[in-house]
């Protein structure tokens, strides 16, 4: 019988505290490890007071013999290149891993030294071998592999959007696997919580504005995936952008069709099939297109699909909770899936609106 | 002398209250009518009293007579397909017209009628001559045209954002006619003053979405243009998207250049190059990527320039405030070319920051 | 048994939205009648997409037999002056109501029709003895009367945080009658959805500003039961204002000590004794100041004190999500009641945070 | 004649950035020094991009000697215990002063030794002098002495906008001295461009919440102004509110009236006569209440008086723009008495709506 006693690390990140209040929710999980370095000692409570947990556990500094006494189970939410310095003591220990920084997001461990080179920089790793292991916790492609996984890397916000949109159309071989492009939107949660000048209320608010632009690290992500799927290499153009909100990320996906004869209709019935049994995913009929209010707060990805007969250009929107399925919420799938539960326990899908 | 005083016609939407706070800074305009139907009778004072003039106009019914007796040059912002009822009428009273709606904004009345077709179906119209000899505003590229012209189309604010950054290359030839992506992110102000649900502050904060996906009626103004310039037809994917935000408009144009060798240096020299006579419009540096909030409130056009030598792809991104870049301050400089002045006399070009 | 067939009456607005969104996650009620005028016929999926419940309940129009067959409890989520055209029949079937309107908050009909003299206009009522009969909502306040009544007026939002904030000091005598001043601050979605200029983004957002000053209705709901325990007559001011911002309410209440040697301290020892039986009110450390957003998609009312030795004033600041504790959360807490069952059944207590 | 060359030190801050936007659209003063420590060696251009200013001076330390070579008076935004170190060398070499810090605006140095403790504890001062002889700016109520002063100590956002509201009815004596409230609202502007968590647009959008309850510092400094033109020590009540926006702030005044048969008009035409010559104050009609909107990127400040027959209380309405009449504009309106301008010299008064 698979444990369900969780660890969180890094728990008064957004990260962190997305999980705990996704947990706390959670009919089977509980959560008995709460790793911090800078909070160590201080009690939850007194940390974070208007999100009162179940159980209010005193923050303790991370060491994994201590991780492995209390958890079978571990959720690190730690900046890029921390994780990796913990990862490899606790899969020695038998604690099972979902880790939603980017460490073990590359199969090789040169390529995240190059896109991630200044994390590499001051972060010395070895574990070639454990990013060759890990399973990109993409829950809706990589369900069967996650469930028998002892190490997961929880995809970003941006490639979960991305690909979940383009996926189902890269591996029928519907669309050219060159040009496309992804113009994405997101809130300034995913910028953390950690103060920076960009991301104050007064400087973030009243604004939109890309950032990125060409070499986003996202785009060698989105591209990896995009390229198993599709049996090819694929080069895409990706590039983020600030909106004046808190949470939600909207990609808009832009692909040639290969058969101009497709339609909308077509389309949807594809994407639809792509995703009969999953909870997550819902397609919207054709003309109705997602907003992110729709999905704030839920683990829900939205998507919509629209043709443009005149310039065979296919159009794939994609809506989610950067902060729930992109990030902490397909975390929480991830541990349902290597608890043997159902991938969606626990997890909201209805939004409060307005 | 060509004479400065002006009519603003439609002067409680968020057109007409720009235009008159613009002209309020003028040094040589002065605002002599100010018309409106269902406001006729009232003071302005009365009317917006936050926005105080300096002459406290009474609104009055926009006849035609009266509005040439009172003034050399009309500014009409009236929903489509109000302002070609009024238009004959004026530029046969030797008044002047600066139209901020779309009533003219093609050269076939043909064509305003299938784009336009429920406000055709609603507004008889004959007046196929005056659009095939209305000028189109965009002011960096008609100047010469709209100095001489008795009626003036108002760009939108998309086609002036999208306009700006693409024509500079499609003149020279430099990217290839098809596959242009234009995605672009707009403010809630941009759908007017007029109470719609989907623009309340609880629908529309914390949410960002697409809309008018494929067919959008910016789509075809674009391509006018962009035809004209490029010597050849020109049918890309204009994709708006509305934004948490009052003011500002954000287009990111996606292009694939024909020349892979070109750098972003060299394209940034290229746009320099293009409007180096336009005060309006600035080209930042390689890495600069423009915030709205950097535009807010003035009348100017930031580009910036990227390539992506992986893929081939220029993006150019390209911010407005779209109610005065995007529409009244457009309108002003126009009223300047109208009148013998240099386009930016009068309006703003910093920002209050933040 | 308490029956646990619920009727919602009034479904697209926010308040009926709220309504079910809650009763979507509620163990022991189902709703088995949606009722709307305008959306009557139509499939909910179809009118609100974007909010999927576990029944897909076709809108019927709400006729009191109809209801009256299908519920055991209704929830009325209508314009003031409706609900009255139908609380009486459906009292008459034995239909049990929670009103979420102003209908029944006033014990005098006379009241009523001064305070609401418009609605009173154009909405004939005669059913004072109703009125005398209704229970006021304010669960904490009036929960034995609750579970014992047939129809309930559930407090508006302004008179929930702020009696909240004050009845303990009054109740106990321990504030001056006179000069109580109560400051409160509200999101957008308190004025509906329902289209309105001033409520539009591009109007309410970057925009704080007083509304109602002096005389505002919640004014004289409040004096009501705050007079009533109290046990003399209560005249105070309450000033709301409109805040750029979707969701909360906060209310800021001042009043003088008549002892002028009690502590925060104090104070909080007896707000927490006040309620140390209802799960929905917590009282914050001293020095702790509430959050909207720490309320925010929850049913809990964060109450914080303050006392300025030099000054003598008691300051208490009251923070309730305006749409749940402030509405549709306090109805179910009402319709928990009416059922026998514990008040918080069912209701969110942790936010998503941020 | 009084010199024009304006030097501004802590150019890169929001009072700052405000100052030399303002002062860009100067007609007699001219920038012709920009200090600052940690930028200094670095283009204008470079550091602010976005608003370019008419000299792309280069930011220099900000030495006493070298700004008297360069400019007759000085704008200083500087944090609070900064200033005092380098005005009296200012004041010595014949430079005039305007500080936009706390640093003079009490005229005993021990005040502000007890109220900026934590200041005085890292900065050690001995100019007890300079504090007695420093003006304190609040231009419509000491434009004489700040015509004449060396050293004008510019009030703070929160002092700016309720001492406008209060002082008239304090002057003629018709409040209570006792039991006045000042419930204000600012914009997250007001805590500067210095990055800190809790002003990030994830924590602080969607939220409003009380801080400094009971003590803010700027209680005394209302209280300080308000008791010399009583005539008598006053003692009140402020509570500051963070609202999720920019820019903006708006105070509600209470206070009970001596003679409970004034009405709202008697209290409006009181205001009207006091701010008659005062184009920066305008008193709006009854019922017309203020939203910070209305003034956003003005010097004005709007005034709007309620009067509750029932209760006897007066509330006095004040909103200002924070960054500007709240600080960098009255900065502005000093450095013009000082230059023998007239206040409002180059000032906006008329906002950009929406």
């Amino acid at each position: 019988m698979a444990g369900n006693r969780i660890a969180v690390i890094g728990a008064s990140g957004y990260g962190g505290m997305q999980t705990l209040r996704l947990l706390h929710d959670h009919p089977r999980f509980s959560v008995t490890f709460l790793g911090g370095e800078r909070s160590s000692g201080r009690r939850w409570s007194e940390l974070v007071p208007f999100l009162p947990l179940s159980q209010d556990l005193v923050i303790r500094r991370p060491e994994p013999e201590a991780i492995a006494a209390a958890a079978d189970l571990a959720v690190l939410s730690l900046p890029n290149g921390l994780a990796a310095g913990m990862v490899p003591e606790l899969i020695d220990r038998g604690v099972k891993v979902v880790d939603l920084s980017a460490d073990y997001r590359y199969r090789s461990l040169d390529q995240w030294k190059e896109v991630y080179a200044s994390e590499a920089a001051s972060h010395r790793r070895d574990d070639g071998a454990l990013c060759s292991e890990a399973t990109y916790g993409l829950v809706e492609w990589e369900a069967s592999a996650i469930a028998k996984a002892r190490l997961v890397a929880a995809p970003g916000c941006f490639p979960t959007a991305s690909l979940l949109a383009l996926l189902p159309f890269l591996k029928q071989g519907l669309v050219e696997p060159n040009g496309i492009v992804i113009d994405a939107k997101t809130g300034s949660s995913g910028g953390g919580r950690a103060a920076k000048e960009n991301l104050l209320l007064a400087e973030a608010s009243e604004a939109v504005a890309p950032y990125g632009v060409v070499g986003h690290r996202h785009t060698s992500e989105i591209e990896q995936l995009a390229g198993k799927v599709a049996g090819q290499p694929i080069r895409l153009q990706f590039t983020p952008h600030l909106m004046p909100m808190v949470r939600g990320l909207l990609a808009t996906v832009y692909a040639r069709l290969r058969d101009p004869g497709l339609t909308a209709e077509d389309c949807t019935t594809l994407l639809k099939a792509a995703y009969r049994h999953s909870d997550s995913v819902e397609v919207l009929p054709v003309g109705t297109y997602p907003s992110t209010k729709w999905v704030r707060q839920t683990n829900r990805c939205l998507l919509s699909v629209q043709v443009d007969q005149r310039t065979g250009q296919l159009i794939v929107m994609s809506a989610v909770d950067n902060l729930i399925k992109g990030q902490a919420g397909q975390g929480v799938q991830c541990l349902n899936l290597m608890a043997d539960l159902d991938a969606g326990t626990g997890l909201p899908l209805v939004p409060f609106y307005p």
